[in-house]
């Protein structure tokens, strides 16, 4: 049974401006389903939502039918309405997959998840970033070159205000000179989550080969191995005789 | 400079119920400040505060004089105010330490620093708790015997639902056969998170030597090594010439 | 393509105790690997090697084409030739997976790649052993009874000398109040280590469905995605110029 | 009572080299002891040890008495003697702190201690190096400045091959775009242990003021909380009446 894939943006700038329409023609999440269905073939099925979808097309019975949901958000993240935040966040914890994109650090369910403010330094200058692979065992980091090169991208540095995570697969280098923690992985309650910081509305980042692979493997990875979400209880059993 | 701890406690089993206010006639924010004057000596000075007090004890500026906040709740975790959780949280990811203690795992602060449901499985039934170190090196483990009993205890079970802790510092075992992970910690910012669960409204766990000593642990443990709190900002610096 | 699993087992106390080979009559190895292909059916190939075998039956030539190595051990760790020794530990640093059960934990090969004494305290006393699963979303507990009820079993307890696992699976109490880390997961290179406390020669615990289960769970999640094993080398790369 | 450090240094290039003599004339440990003495002041007392010393200084008794061990090596790791690694890593084990510095991540004892290569790529050309602070909260970063740069080091890059730290306290870039994992913490038993890699001997790192106070903050950090060290014996308890 193939695995369910759901691209969620917020589909803003692609909307408004035509200059990140004309990088991003099918939006942003066009261009990340393209690279899953390309990457995973029929062991995907790949869906799409966004912002303006009522509901934001998070329903409970979309995300009960999703093994992972992928999320790009970046001046909406305050559009998002809280009460399907806290649905998002209920199935995450039941078991569905997470990958946090780019500026999606910000979003209301990533600093909801994590605890802390996720905040990092930013610098939007058309610099190159070099993501090295520190986890080259790690199912994310499948195939991936060592290290790959994205020409232009959006600067992310540290302090990446982010609780100790699982898993260290990616720290990129910028040409200023700046370091970010830029694939690190979560667990909270059942669900496996996964940020991947390569990726801007500004650069055509959902195009390069590597970083569809690396969205790729990210979605293999954090599929839950039984398909139901199961948020945990309160339980206050009996005690019981175990001979 | 000695340390500034300070005790928060809902107080409501102690004001309303005879049967509690025997067993902790000072509240048990009482008991467990007495028990770290005991311990600490002049390095702590102690304070408390309550969910009845203005702002329930807990300004801006009674947190920013505040090295280690430690906190007890129970039934009254819905009446804490929003406003003050976010100043906590802020405190907290600031440098501040927290001790979240038994039943404050369902607390606000709690479960919105951490991201998952924090639920467990209980049952009260004055059952026995063995408390065994799983890591005798820790500084909170310093001085503790490994195990030491609690006679009548809440039981607390497996699965209880938090993300991966940095250190696992106790583990219980009760009568009824149930484990839980008792003792454990976090970072979240630059704050750090201990959460303990031995201590209950119904049993006097707060007057136990060794629980004692656990809670000063914690205290010097979660204190901040700069005193002031700060929090991170997003930032976009300039690029640099770094030569 | 199958997983392809290694069984190796001492087969001492099968050989040479005949109260033991009544329990296993087809050693501890063969009643693993029956529950290996059980489990797993065609997903898996199940080989086994036992300490008399040619260099243990672990030449570079095996290792090379093994996806996973199970290693049960007890009184004949000092028995196993250090260079045999090395050469699982660089099949492991290069991608093999490896779990350790029980007994094992005093291996060279499970001391040597943790850095620890991996000591524990023990007794042996048919006592009842209850596992609990810590980390229901995790791949190796898929499908497990939480909690499962192993009769009659040799006691392990904490302190349990290793570092901080990655993932914390598993915790068992036994009847003597007991606690122990009974399952967790490492990562060593690009291999990815289990630990796996249940199971001794003379309980019939290999034959337990939920045992069974674990392990085969534990073998699947130890497989490596790429298949060839690749020790890291040191590199002195030229300075590249990245446009 | 003031710690006890101990520095540890192979003393070979400083003793055959001019011209690392001329940067280091008392010799790299000249060097950090009189960074520790500067930054820590009474509260440490500072000794030293080289290879050439009978049993390397490292006998029973000085490392029974050292609270803190700080280990620089090179090109005379294998002239270490088996003996007086297992000694160093029993004291580890046992509550000692260690600092492995720079090319130490290929001594005997830092691999013995990690289980895995420690290997990584590196390049000497005199590049700039920026430490990057990731964990602003840890003791090891305080005081440090965000970020801080050393001009003239050896390149040192990912992959770097350690298993996952406990806290991941500060990632370097290099001029031609490489980024290390810098600073990172382990424990083995109930040692503290803390890789710091800028420093060589070709570059006068050991006197630059943000790289002492990070190996001083690093000494208080590893120091035990217990001075003596315990190692952990297996044990075999009777069955206890906890009544």
């Amino acid at each position: 049974m193939s695995l369910r894939a759901l691209v969620w943006n917020e589909n803003i700038h692609e909307t408004t401006q035509e200059e990140i329409r004309a990088i991003y023609p099918q939006g942003i999440h066009g261009a990340i389903a393209e690279g899953l269905a390309e990457q995973l073939g029929e062991d995907v099925e790949v869906a799409t939502a966004t912002l303006a979808d009522p509901e934001h097309g998070l329903t409970e019975e979309v995300l009960a039918g999703t093994d992972v949901l992928l999320w790009w958000g970046h001046i909406g993240h305050d559009q998002v309405h809280d009460a399907v935040v806290e649905r998002v966040q209920r199935h995450v914890l039941g078991g569905m997959g997470l990958l946090v994109l780019h500026s999606g650090h910000f979003s209301k369910i990533f600093t909801r998840l994590l605890g802390t403010t996720c905040s990092l330094a930013w610098r939007n200058a058309a610099e190159r970033e070099i993501v090295w692979t520190t986890a080259p065992g790690h199912p994310i980091a499948d195939g991936i070159e060592q290290p790959f090169v994205i020409d232009h991208q959006e600067t992310y540095g540290e302090h990446f205000d982010i609780p100790n995570p699982d898993d260290q697969v990616f720290i990129s280098s910028f040409e200023g000179g700046e370091v970010f923690r830029s694939g690190v992985t979560f667990t909270r309650g059942r669900g496996r989550i996964f940020y991947f910081s390569p990726g801007d509305q500004e650069y055509p980042v959902y195009f390069h080969p590597q970083v569809r692979r690396v969205l790729a493997n990210g979605v293999r990875w954090a599929a839950p191995v039984a398909r139901e979400h199961v948020t945990p209880d309160v339980t206050n059993p009996a005690r019981r005789d175990w001979s």
